[in-house]
């Protein structure tokens, strides 16, 4: 068994320790003599699966007992449209765009009330997070909502905006688990599981709870209303099992590992080695401003574009995969989740600096 | 590895030999060097994961050219909101209500235009399927609505409804591809993975040419539109990829058996054995009109509550897993999907014999 560097945006790398312990289980779930995939959502080993999964993350995130944890199907996407559907009570919310994700969930609450670009970094192709510290907040504002951690372009806030005591709505998905976050600051916070903690098909949801109610949008699918996973234990339906087993893996694994804050120790080392690299190469440069740099999305080029796919064919050839930037931008991008280890990371520096060498010989 | 005979209604068993592949698969997928959970929608690798996915449930199921195939998430659930968003242009459809789930599918379409209750069985708690020969289809109504197979209840349609030329959209998700079937005779169906297919977190969709339009509620999600997975191979975002990637396994599994066909003979036969017994058993009976039953789910009683608990109990403790009934109507049921072995019901029957030989006496 060979196992490559896997610098996938998501779908991405997994523990291999919880990959392994999966794979021990696929057959015999624990003297259960079937596979958690086979196993009734209502069963007494099911339901302590799923227990354990939310418990957990509740201790990795400290997260408040006002707080509740929600396990949904439909990725962000769905998200886009749940958003607004349940939490715009008087039509009107602002959104800060900083990537195509944002700009994504923006253009789709227009569906369903006034939905205001309050900011936006679409001038510099996404490369810079705004001032968010004094925005137009508007007056009748439902939430302000925004995308912390751009995949695509590399750039995270490392300020959460000024709402001017307006409802935090974020879209975590590619900075969840990646460090300690404070969950009070949020009143909503998602993440789609595929990019730093589990298969693609499950969305984690944390809200509080007086932003779960009834009072949705009329045509609101049962789907899409909050309730229906806060008052059942996100099992009003089957819940995508098996997916939210392997999260709950990772949520031990990352227990194990330290917590969040070992983490983001271990995700900042590890950014700093590429970053440290990029600043100081004479072919390869970031693409973002400085301080607005993601610890887990680190874009790069080296401005010709055939110079750019060479890099990505010898390094596909050499063992590390997917550093092929986005469609929409082109160019690199290695993306390094808290299952990417740091030798990784170093491995892909030292094969950087050989290319380098090579090329500029 | 001890594997007991699983009779749950879903998520249910899956073939043996399909999870022993996933296993052997799990940490490096033909050689890409990791886990098909790690891998990038957007490779090739999954490409053709889900490319011979979809060729292969065309082959089984015979799927016309003017039919496309998409894969979504949120289960029947989710389902019942988006077909009426994306099918009522008259605001008008019938249900034919013969259990909870085209109940609740019926219910969930109340808030989208009008939908009649045209038939229904609730009378006798769902145990058979109204004659469907002659019904008042409504002269406007978009679309008529069925459960084919009914997992609480055992009934099946062995005869689909004359809509009078209306379009037929059915939920086959407990009955899809136990037997052949014309999908011609359908606008649209749907099943829910996780009873005959794979894990929870996929619903697979067939839906003919022009049923898919961009002529929609206008509040639709776009999740929840049909064109965002006709005109996106299923991708517009990431997919809930690894559950598509074991229904793929479970299609070549049932094309190496001998397609629907083989299955179907199969099917008759395992449900055969235990209906005979229960036809002949003084302690035992089913609880459907015979005409009615479904092969895929088998619910029977002994009509006293206390020996009813006895048998679930003593039934487990034997290596027989979920045999209790639905919450909703207590007594015993056995799901015999595709991939219980002929075996396994043999062996229940056997057990049953020596339960009620044990009581009896």
């Amino acid at each position: 068994m060979k196992r490559v560097y896997n610098f996938s945006a998501g779908p991405a790398v997994l523990p291999e320790e919880v990959l392994k312990e999966a794979q021990a289980e696929m057959l015999d779930y624990r003297g259960t003599g079937m596979s958690v995939m086979e196993m009734s959502h209502r069963s007494k080993a099911y339901q302590t699966i799923i227990d354990e999964a939310e418990a957990d993350l509740r201790t990795l995130l400290s997260i408040p007992e006002n707080y509740k944890v929600m396990f949904m199907q439909g990725g962000a996407h769905l998200q886009f449209s749940m958003v607004p559907m349940n939490f715009m009570k008087n039509g009107v919310a602002d959104y800060i765009v900083t990537g195509q994700w944002a700009k994504r969930a923006y253009q789709e609450a227009q569906k369903y009330g006034t939905a205001n670009k309050i900011a936006t970094s679409e001038d510099k192709t996404f490369s810079y997070i705004p001032d968010v510290s004094n925005l137009p907040i508007s007056e009748n504002a439902d939430y302000v909502y925004i995308c912390e951690n751009n995949t695509i372009y590399g750039t995270k806030y490392w300020n959460l905006p000024n709402t001017k005591g307006k409802n935090l709505v974020a879209d975590l998905s590619s900075c969840f688990l990646s460090e300690p976050i404070d969950v009070q600051k949020y009143a909503y916070l998602y993440a789609g599981a595929q990019k730093n903690v589990g298969p693609a098909g499950v969305v984690i949801g944390i809200i509080r709870d007086d932003m779960v109610t009834e009072d949705v949008m009329p045509f609101t699918p049962t789907m899409c209303k909050f309730t229906t996973y806060t008052e059942n234990g996100s099992m009003y339906n089957t819940p995508p099992c098996y997916c939210i087993y392997i999260c709950g893996k990772v949520f031990k694994w990352l227990l194990n590992m330290g917590g969040l804050k070992e983490m983001e120790r271990r995700n900042r080392e590890k950014a700093a080695i590429l970053y440290d690299f990029l600043d100081n190469s004479k072919l390869f440069k970031g693409t973002v401003v400085k301080e607005d740099r993601s610890i887990m999305n680190v874009p790069f080029i080296t401005g010709d574009l055939d110079m750019d796919a060479k890099f990505i064919a010898e390094s596909k050839a050499a063992g590390f995969e997917n550093l092929k930037g986005h469609r929409s931008v082109g160019g690199m991008r290695a993306s390094i989740y808290n299952a990417m280890p740091k030798e990784g990371v170093e491995a892909l520096v030292a094969f950087m600096e050989k290319f380098e060498k090579s090329v500029l010989k």
